[in-house]
Formats: structure tokens, sequence, C-alpha cells
């Protein structure tokens, strides 16, 4: 149902409101993209003047519909909606600095901006995945919580752009398999992209694509309020099954002359054309203003769902205190302490042991112990389930019509995955995982991206870490993925030794509120050399001395995960010859990065040194200098069995003595 | 037409002949993946007794129908149909030696490994968009040769996983725009993925999905022949749209309890399973026999279109020797020495024009230049053709249905451009290049190590390649792709500093025969370095000292594209202080590597020195140490206009400079 219009103001003055915004904006930077938020307009006053469950005053409403603007290089729209709607701070000052530095009015929406951005977009295709997780995210917290305390809606803007890209794809289809009805994407169907008309490129009927992949559709006319709003009722009305409308609009709506054209999607429109479309839209104010009237009835419309907002607080006032701080952050201090706890205690059990474990293995023994402890723990894998670990039998299953459980069987959509993990992350009350091959985080590369640049708490366990993957070969054997993660700032790359540094990894990345982390597990056996483990976390340091050797040292063998066995044992042979070998392990570069120089020097880098990595060398100088010996991969993997392509590729105990006794002669 | 039965084995026993190596091979290597070639056993064998066009003795002729194996774990399925039909260098040995080091039945298919393979894959969905790039080469070409010399099929196997990929919509919305009837899928519709069946994970209508981007569809039993001969005739009949047909498969057909089920998807079947499946598929044969009829009739397969072979040679023979040439190889002696007289003359003009240009705007300068002289340069954009300079006044378009062009629109499917330009690169005949910008190279990176894995010449063209970007702030910012690429193995990573220095690295790409490349090239505009070019490509050496101070140097500026202009103006300010800067360029940094070390130590990395890029430091401790200073990016970028953007993140002349200063005093 639609909500009683709110506005004295005609929709036709409020949807102008943020053409003009839009193109003065846009014109005072001399950048960008005035074509979209001039065409889609109509649709957003609709949704933010009648459906939309916001109120601007609180835009934190655990249970807000969510607004994702998959198009987000119509950023104006978004802007100029915060505004006229009068969320805290985004003033008229913030839309006329729009893309400069420092100002919450970046070129795309960028979260944590301004209140009201749910998502960072731009990437084309990013904002359907989020809001595919999004979506996910409010049936899973609805089961657990209750309707009356999750029960919202997500809209999600986009174009021709995001429908092209392969990640939309992955997310329709993973959203139309889930059913999710309460996930309503506006498609911004003006037929028109960068290089020209649209039929350059696509042949697609998108709608009939959606409806392959069990999508409810509509078409209406993109500047008809009435047939938006029917289509948008229709759409609410059907809950087994997401809706798509496709909103035919004229991208630049308004423009005298290049309405309709791809000059308008990505430039200004220059001040001729601007007056013009003042003229033509009958909008005579001058820039940058907006009269009372017309911003009353906005405000109206943003205030429009506190008696719903109160009746909430009543509602989650009944909630415990625990509860209600989990609805947004999923690892309070009670679930701190029980992550604490766990790893404590299974660290202890692994050294015991003492079992030779694949990383992969003890990371899903650690996720056993985790997910009584973090209800919020949401699972899950691009089909590679029983390889990568990432099921336990304490898991559920997610299904279409049962949100109870605790793991999504993602399919073979690694990019569909990654950005759904973001969603869920974003949305509020989960912390997702999920898994696949470390080499293929090459297909979710742009979201890991996102999840860094939004400092989302998302853990990706990426498995068969190293040519230790053996026979499937070089396609499937990651040689530069950890270098290439290493690159992107503000993520975590952590690449355990053995279970015990598995299990410190998996603590660190839980109660790493703000920072995403790549957790690269091996396909073979280790075996536990953390023997006498710690309460402390070493691995939170990123890099410590495991072995030191008595009365100084002669060299330090720096190594991360699989190879740190091969240091020790390198180390062992070195020793038989009175050469004194410090083992360090590094699990987490941008952690050792972060410890102040005298730790890292004290405790690890001291050259002579070698360095150990079943990878390529690129980026391991930082820690070696460039005379440095490296004991790793020249080029691409090949086929065969593991133990075979390690003397192959002269990844070894006797190659790292070697280089480390070459470096001791050249010191 | 489906060509005569030339065997006089029954179908089934070929097929057979298949399933039974598959087992075989994949029990003697204990791992791989036997569920797929036993599931489409039967479908290869229709398609290669009686409809692929081959010669096995001529696996070279440039006519032959391609076959793409998408789901490059079943590469028993191709490796078996090779040696079976009697390729060159695949005999019983090697299917014996399956994913042992060194054979040529790697665990996925490796292009290069045999002849016959016409395309790495494994990694999903990446066959399909290779499949697409060859079949727009066959029209392509076919325009150029006539259909005597170029007229063929491109056939793509294609399981779930394949389809479940984001790639593949991109792809076959590409090729549905393109109205490629000559590409036909064979979709192993088998209905089962790693995680178990696929109703696990996905509702699609597939073949609806196909019929939106405007396919011909049909689903047929994959276990009957001549149904499947029909569909395919069917398919082939269907000329003016791509082709899908849905093969009802049972996984790991023939195994008499795990058939139809994930257990026979990547693991041996165990010696007793397989030992029912001889019996209940009849084939009483050791391990690796085929008995001489079934092989003979394989054979006779292999060698049925000999005559259609010779009758081709004969037409191409009335080609001359420069166009047959061309139709492999694109860069004959002729076309390399046009590259180099054009590419010379415009180095002569940039240097007189001295105009400020961004290398975006050389490079299409460049190009316009290029494209008279290399008939097989195919260029296209991700729907960014502006703003990336790839399209020239040279150029004519591709369009559906008229391929004169050399220009393509792919629209924005990043992922899918990438995999078709490997498609055309390994078809022969063509030099593909396309552009984005260089922060969505992560849209395409598993398509790009694709390219340097099998050593294609395939030319990314990926602008905007810093915070120089300006406005559009961090989500259109590279700051770690530099990094990222220069991991890959085997991909030229180019950053010209200059027009001059863009003209020379075009050069370098296209003459590099088994190397892709990445151009990546600033949106603002830089000035003439280069104002005296030599004949000799300096760039072609990696990196060169560009300044060279009287009376020794005191410290070396090292830096790439946008920021040499900086070093330059660092060194003339450190100049007026006397101290006496170098400056280095670095176009590329795998090409430097490769020079020996005597010139890598005195032309360019002496210590001190300071690096300067404007993206991460990653990898530069290379070249300058530890403790090297490095004048870049720490983060991600921001939104604002690009030279503010500069100062605000410190990367300008007087920070060099100043870097450069505290390095002599710590010297």
């Amino acid at each position: 149902m639609q909500d009683q219009a709110a506005a004295e103001a005609s929709h036709k003055d409020m949807a102008n409101a943020i053409r003009a915004l839009a193109m003065d904006a846009v014109q005072k930077a001399e950048s960008g993209h005035p074509g979209m938020p001039m065409g889609m307009a109509d649709v957003a006053t609709v949704l933010f003047t009648r459906f939309l469950k916001y109120d601007a005053s609180h835009p934190e409403w655990p249970d807000r519909d969510r607004f994702v603007l998959s198009a987000g290089h119509g950023s104006m729209l978004i802007y100029a909606l915060l505004y006229l709607t009068g969320y805290p701070e985004m003033d008229i000052e913030e839309i006329k600095n729009f893309r400069q530095l420092g100002a919450r009015t970046a070129g795309h929406p960028e979260y944590g901006h301004a209140p009201g951005i749910e998502t960072t977009t731009g990437p084309l295709g990013q904002g359907i995945g989020n809001a595919v997780g999004m979506a996910l995210a409010e049936r899973l917290l609805s089961q657990r919580y209750g309707s009356d305390i999750v029960n919202h809606h997500t809209y999600c803007l986009a174009g021709d752009g995001c429908l092209m890209e392969g990640i939309s794809q992955e997310a329709i289809s993973l959203a139309g398999h889930y059913k999710l009805g309460r996930l309503i994407v506006l498609f911004d169907d003006n037929q028109i992209s960068i290089d020209g008309p649209t039929s350059l490129t696509i042949s697609d009927d998108q709608l009939e694509r959606f409806r392959a992949s069990n999508w409810h559709t509509a078409a209406v006319d993109g500047h008809d309020p009435e047939a938006i709003a029917l289509a948008i009722e229709n759409a609410k009305a059907v809950t087994d099954r997401p809706s798509i409308i496709a909103c035919r609009t004229v991208i630049g709506y308004g423009a005298p002359k290049k309405a309709g054209t791809a000059s308008t999607h990505g430039s200004p429109l220059g001040a001729e054309e601007i007056a013009g479309a003042r003229e033509k839209l009958g909008w005579s104010y001058p820039p940058f203003v907006v009269p009372e009237g017309i911003l009353k009835s906005w405000r109206a419309a943003g205030a429009r769902h506190r008696s719903d907002f109160e009746t909430w607080i009543e509602a989650a006032g009944r909630l415990d205190a625990s509860s209600r701080a989990r609805l947004t952050d999923p690892v309070d201090e009670e679930v701190r302490q029980g992550i604490q706890r766990a790893i404590a205690a299974i660290k202890i059990d692994f050294a015991a042991e003492g079992a030779k474990l694949a990383t992969r293995q003890s990371s899903q023994k650690v996720l056993e112990k985790l997910l009584p402890v973090v209800p919020g723990l949401i699972g899950g894998s691009a089909d590679l389930t029983g390889s990568v670990g990432t099921l336990t039998k304490q898991h559920g299953i997610i299904k279409p019509d049962d949100f109870a459980g605790n793991y999504i069987h993602y399919g073979v959509r690694e990019h569909g995955m990654a950005a759904a993990m973001n969603g869920l992350a974003l949305h509020g009350g989960i912390v997702p995982y999920g898994g696949t091959f470390l080499v293929f985080s090459d297909y979710c590369r742009p979201s890991i991206r996102l999840s860094a640049l939004m400092g989302q708490r998302v853990v990706y366990v990426m498995t068969h870490d190293s040519i230790g993957l053996g026979e499937d070969g070089p396609t499937h054997q990651p040689v530069e993925q950890l270098a290439a993660l290493r690159a992107i700032p503000g993520l975590y790359v952590m690449r355990p030794a053995d279970s015990v540094e598995c299990a410190e990894c998996w603590e660190i990345a839980l109660l790493a509120s703000d920072t995403p982390t790549i957790l690269t597990l091996t396909r073979q056996g280790l075996p536990v050399l953390r023997n006498a483990p710690t309460d402390e976390n070493l691995s939170a340091k990123g890099a410590y001395v495991l072995l030191e050797p008595e009365g100084g040292r002669d060299v330090t063998l720096l190594a991360t995960g699989s190879e740190v066995t091969m240091a020790l044992d390198a180390a062992k042979m070195l020793q038989g010859e009175g050469i004194k070998a410090a083992v360090v392990s590094m699990p987490c570069w941008e952690l050792f990065e972060a410890q102040d120089e005298s730790y890292r020097d004290a405790s690890s880098a001291r050259h002579p040194g070698s360095g150990s990595e079943a990878a390529v060398e690129f980026g391991w100088q930082k820690w070696l200098g460039p005379k440095g010996a490296f004991i790793g991969m020249r080029g691409f993997g090949a086929s065969a069995p593991a133990q075979e392509l390690y003397k192959h590729f002269g990844i070894t105990p006797e190659a790292a003595a070697a280089a480390a006794r070459d470096l001791i002669v050249r010191k």
C-alpha cells in the first residue's frame, strides 16, 4: 500500500527540485552526471514520498527500507533526496560543494560520508549485488527477531550499465532462487549508455531475462507518477518473487536539446541548456534554491514515518539489551568475549591434539566453535563447500522458504557472493563469510575492493592457496593473488601457518569491526607449529619470531602459511652446520606494518633475511631488500601432485637453506 | 548437414571409449573429473564424428571448426577425443600420464600443450567468452577473405557452472546482439554442481534466459545420438542467431552407483565403481585399451574432412603470400615494418608538435596511424569509447549484420570483452585491443590472467590511470591496480610518460607476439618530455635515463607515467640547490627486469633513489629498497579536481624534492 501523499506541493514541483539541484550542482562542479537524476526524478519522488519507509531524522533506524543507488554515477539523485527530505549532515552547502575535496557529496555515493548513503556505488552492478545481500539479511533477521522488529523492503535503482555487467546475472539469479519478495529493482530504462543508444550494444529483452530467473516484472512510463506508484504497489504485493520495474525514462528529462541523448550522461549541461531546462520544466528559481513550500512538502515526506519509527522503538524496547545491540552490531561485548574464549580453547585443543591438518580443515573446526557464540555469523561458499570447509555440523542450510539457517549455497557466483556479503554486512546484524579457491578471488575482486573501501567486516575464506593445490594446474593455482590482494588498501590478507594461527586469524577477522579479511588457507596438511600456544594472539602483530636461535642470529627466515614449516626445516638443517637461523612467521603483512618500528626491527625483519612463500616475489622486497633471497614462484604453476610441484619449482627446505647460506656469504 | 557416418564401430562403443579413458585416467592419476566426460561422451561423439570440421592430421587448418571446452575440468573429454581421432602429440602414454608433471594432459586443458586444445579453460565461463570471440573472428575474417577461405563454426561445451558465472551473461548477450549464427553452445545440463543438485542454488530457466538474448534454443536427451544430431543440424540451420542446445545428461553416465550424483564430479570413481561401470556399459577391455576396430572408426572420423582440407589448401593457394600468412599471424614481416615506420614517424610528429596531450589522446593518435598498416587490428571498448580514445576516424563500426568494420562496441561488459579478445587472438588473424578505465581491470582480471597464461597478443587500453581521474572519486581511481597487474606473470604493464613513450609502448605491444600488454594511460594532459626522440625504442628496455645530471648523481628519481613530469620538475628544483638528480622513466617494469644486471645497475636504479607513482607503494621496494623514499598514495583516493588531489595526497614536485633531500642526508 502506498502512503497518503504527505505533500501539498505538486509531484511535478517536487521532482523538478531534484532535477534542478542535479543540473545546478553538476554545472557548478564542472563535472558529473545530470542525465540519470533528471530522468529518474519522477520515480525517486514517488518512492521517497509514497513508499520508502524511512525517517530522515533517524537514518539509523534498523528497520528502515534500504535504498541502493546501484547506478552510482547519478549520485546527485541521492544527495538531492537526502537534502530535500531533511537528513542530517546534508545541507545545501554540501550540494553546492558537489565533487569537491572533503565534501560529503563525492562524485559517487561513498558509504560513511553521510547518513542515508547505504552503500558505496559507482562500479556498475555492485549495488544490485549489495541489495540482494540486504534483502537476504532482512529475511534472516526477520526470522530471528520477528516481523515487528525486522520487516522492511530493499529498493535498488539500476541502469542499463548495471544490467549489462555479469555480476547482475549472478545477483538476480540468486535473488530469484531465494524468492526475495521484498527486493524491488527500479530499472532506469532510458536506452542510453555512454557510447550512445543501447541498441549499439545490446538486444536483450531484459524483463524476459528476469522472468527466467523467477522475478516479477513490470514496465511503466517512468514519468507517470501514478503508473509508477501502481507498479510499486503491485510489486510489493508479490511476496514470493523479487520484482523489477522497467521505468521507461528520458535521460536528462527537461533539457530542451540534450534530453534523450548520451550527452546528458556524464557532463554538465552547460548554462544555455540549463536555462532552457528551467523554462521547459517550469522551474523559475535560481540555482540551489528550492522554494519553501516545495521544501516543506519534501520535509514532510521525510518525516511521514515518524510514528512507525516510534512504534518500532517501543517494540525494540521489549528486546533484551543484547539482542537489540546485535541488530546493528553483531559483535557486541558478550559476543566478543565468547569469541575470545572459544579461540583460546581451540588453540589449546589444536596444540594438545597435534594433528596434521590443512588450514582449510582447521578453519572448519574453528567455525564449529565460533558459530554457537556468534549468532550473527552467516556462512556460505560459491559451490565449493566440501573443499573450502565453510560448512560445519553446527550449520543449518538457508533455503528459499526457510531463513532459519545460517549457511548459504551461493552457487558458482563468486562475484555475486562477495557483493551480497557486502550487503549482508552493511545491513547490520550479520557477519558474513564466504568461501572459494584463492585463485578465484580474481572473480570477485571488484567487490573485495568495495569491502575494503567501505570498511566492512566481511570474511573471505579462500583456500587452495598455492601450488599445494596440485593437479588442477595453473588455472587453479594462485601465484599472484596474494600480492594482488595485499596491494588493496584497508584489507587484511592472512596466511596462517598452522591450526593455532588459523584460530588466531579468525579471531582477528571477527573482531576487526571495520576491516574485511581474506583468510588464505591450504589444501594440504600442515603440522602444528605452535605446540605451546600463548593466551596472546601472536598473529595480531602480523609477524612474530617463531624460532629464535640461542646466541644471536646469522640469518632470519621469513615465511608465511605452508612455507613456515619449510623454513623451520631449513633452520634445523642450518643449525646442523652451525648457522644460527631465526624463523619468523608472517601471517598478516598489514598488521605487521602497523606495529611500531622497534617491534618490526627487533622481532623479525633483521637483515640478512630470506622470504619463503609459494607465490610470486612481488611485494616481498619490502621485507628483504632488493638483494634479499626469495624462495617462491617465478611464474605460473603446473599440473602435477603437490609434492612434485614443490620440488619442481625449488620450494624446498634444501633450497631455503642454500639461499640462507648464500646470504651469509654475501653479507 | 551432418556428415556421413565414417565409422563402422557403433556410436555406443565409440562413446564408451571416451568414458573408459576418462575414468581410467582419473583413477590412475588419483584425481580429476570423470563425471563430465562420461556424461557428455554421447554428445561429443556425435559432434566429432558427424559435425565438427577438422582434420586431426592438420590441426592448424585455419578454417577448422573451433571446439572450446568451457567446462575445462572435464579435460579428459578433449584428451580422449584428441587421442581417439589421431591428433599428433596425444598418444596413449599422455592419457596415462594425465595430471602428471610435464604431461600434455594437464588437470585442465592448457593452450599450447597439444594441438587441438584451442584455449585454456577451467576458470568457469571463460570458454564461452573465448568462443564468442572466435565466432566473431570468423565473421570478421570471412568478410575480408571470402567464404571459401573462412567459413567455420564454433562449438562450445559449457556446464551449469559456466552458465552461473556472470561472465556468461556478458558473453551470451554480446553474441546474441551480433547474431553470431555460427556459434553453437552445447550445454551439459546434468543438473549437478559440486555442492549437490543445482536445485540447491539456482531456479533459472536457462533457455528462456538465452532466448531473452536472441538465441535459438533447443533441449534434447544428451544420451540420444540421433536427437543430438538433429538438434545440431537445426542449430546450424539457424544462421541469424547463436544456438544453445541443452543436453540433458547424467553426470558420470555408466557408473552404477554414483551416476547422477555430485560424487562423480571431481574425484576418481574408485576401482569397484569402475568395474561396475565397465559391466554396465558393456566395455570389457582393460584400462587404456581401445580395441582396434573402435579406434579405427575414431581415426576415420578424425580424417573424414581430409578432402575439405585439401580443397581449402587449394583455395588458399590462390591468395597472395602475405594475406595467407596473416590469416594466422596478423603481424607478418610487412606489417611489422609498417608498424615500425608508423611509430618512428609519429614519434617525430609528437616531438615536433610538442602539444600537451593526455596519453589516452596520444594513444588515439597512434592508433590512427597504426590502423592502415595493421589490417588485423580490431578495436573496441566497454562503453567508454569517447573517454578511452579507442575509436579513430580510420575505424568502421562492426554491426550485427556487417562485419566489414574494425571497431566493436562491447557494451558495459569488461569481462566479456576481455574473454572475447582472448578468443579473437586465439583464432588467428586478429590483434584485438579494447579499452576501459584502469580501475575496471578488476572486472576482467580473470581473463587478463588467461591472456598471460596463454601468451596471447591482446592489448588492454586502460585509461584514467590514477587520482588524475579526479572528481569521480575513489571507486574510479585506481591505486592498487598497477601493482596487482604487475604481479601477474607474463604480462607487460606499461605506463608511458608522454606521447613519445606512448607510441613506443604501442609498438612494443603489437610486436610482442606472445605477451599481452596493459597500456595504462592518463586522463590528464602531459607535456612532451622526449623532445628529441631516438630511432631506438627506449621504452623497450623498460626503463631508461631521461635526465642525467652532469658530474655524477647525488640521487636518482624513478618515476612512471604522469609522475615523470613531476620528477623532472623536482630535479630542476634540486639542481637549483646544487643537488644532482637523475630522472629515470620506467614505462614497463617487466621489460626492465629482463635487461641484464649491468644495464639495470648502470642506467637507472642506483641508490639512493626515490620512486614516484600516483599509486600504492606495493612492489616499488624492489627498486628502492625498504628504506627508499616513495612519493605516491597511502590508501584510496578521494573525489575532487585532479590538481587538488595531487596536492592533498602530497604527490608534488616539492614533495619529491624533499624526499630526495632526505635520502641524501640519510645516505
